[in-house]
């Protein structure tokens, strides 16, 4: 296709809305990697739109039939319709539109050793993104999203996840149904807090764990807070007074797996 | 004023641009608690741009006028101008430009327990303004920039450090002449790599301690990663093959304070 007028192009475009992403069930992954990424993790993609010296490249052009096979439909494109699409000057040569995926939090497998992140009204997709990236890394077992947070489908929380949208399962829940759940699965609570009473190296974070923050803002809400089997804080000095949520949460994730002894990571 | 054609107007708007901000010196930093932020630790405001309603508010016009007293030239704007000069629909009331401040390495202090931070053609000015904050947040001593990196007063920046950048004392420097320096400094340099040797949290940090990362995309380059005093990584596992920068660089320099007990922070 060439023209801006094309109903799969103007529906690809329309993804950067999150309306729009609700009503079609889809939103884009920008470049190669990431469709790799969702193939790799079973998600069907719906839509690629690929540039047009995409087909004539032999690795792309495999990717291409493969996400054919998995029920995409294919449209080629010249390189403004694609830029326009993914609205920037040099865009990835395809982008492909994936169907959501959510799971829900009773379905989450909790036998053996887990280790869950949750985040209430967490508000930047780009922390989201990262989020999931580094939870992913860390071997966690699922991200659970409470309260009204940033949609994870969003470009930018997509491409901050760099892939990682794809590993990690991904729920939504309401803070009581999330609270109901952990008690069910038996999984300790651990949230991180300015007002926490240890340091967050010195909490016992258990077989099963869930590691709980709060909004960028505000933080976490009362009853959460009082809800938690234990409140940390991550140590501070000097002139800043917080970190970054995403930093927060590497810092706290990466205790909580050391705590385990790094068990299950790479060589 | 009301009038975008106003010289001063001209200039701050201006500074979104790096050649702008590179002949005048000046770099934006926005809202109140930034000024507040600069202001404490002796930076000089050049120029302020208030809302007029900024001058209604006791408390916002104390700040003026100490913001005046330290040699800035306040002008009251229309919320349509500060809009426009911020670039976004809500800005904050006012708009300070200061002066920039770096420091050289060979002026650093290298007597008792020191934690630098050195990042090599980091790119993200949203990462390194978080780094700036999780360093100051750790109380680290400084951080410097080697090679070609982004600009720490680009909005982006100054922004994502959320004040930090008025606190942490920045160096750019050829890597030739910070290794240099760390020798005279007597600092162990840790740098963080993929091949690393051993794990973050099994490194000899040592009394004076350097945390060495590298780019985004490609890391460290192989002579500064040789001149290193030890190379670390940090475990993986699942599908993500990297962690966020700013991610490593919270765990990393999370795990050095570690070390050293917390030692310092606030109660």
């Amino acid at each position: 296709v060439t023209s801006a007028a094309n109903a799969t192009v103007k529906l690809l475009r329309s993804l950067e809305r999150k309306k729009a992403r609700t009503e079609s069930g889809l939103f884009l992954a920008e470049g190669a990697r990431l469709a790799e990424e969702g193939l790799a993790h079973g998600w069907r993609p719906a839509h690629v739109l690929a540039g047009a010296e995409a087909i004539e490249r032999p690795k792309l052009r495999a990717l291409l039939t493969r996400l054919r096979d998995a029920g995409a439909r294919v449209l080629t494109a010249s390189p403004r319709l694609l830029a326009s699409v993914a609205k920037k000057d040099n865009p990835q040569t395809i982008l492909t539109a994936f169907e959501h995926r959510l799971s829900q939090l009773d379905a989450w497998e909790t036998s053996g050793p887990r280790l869950w992140v949750a985040l209430y009204e967490i508000r930047d997709p780009g922390n989201l993104g990262t989020i999931l990236r580094t939870a992913d890394a860390a071997g966690a077992d699922g991200v659970a999203l409470l309260g009204p947070c940033c949609d994870p489908f969003s470009i930018e929380a997509v491409r901050a996840s760099m892939g990682s949208i794809f590993a990690m399962p991904l729920a939504l829940a309401r803070p009581a149904d999330f609270t109901r759940w952990t008690q069910t699965a038996g999984a300790r609570v651990v949230a991180a807090t300015m007002q926490g009473d240890r340091r967050h190296d010195e909490a016992a974070f258990g077989e099963r764990c869930v590691l709980l923050l709060g909004n960028e803002q505000v933080g976490l809400p009362a009853a959460l807070e009082a809800a938690a089997d234990a409140r940390v804080r991550i140590p501070m000095r000097g002139a800043a007074d917080s970190l970054n949520l995403a930093a927060a949460a590497a810092v706290l994730i990466y205790e909580a797996w050391r705590a385990r002894g790094f068990a299950g990571s790479r060589p």
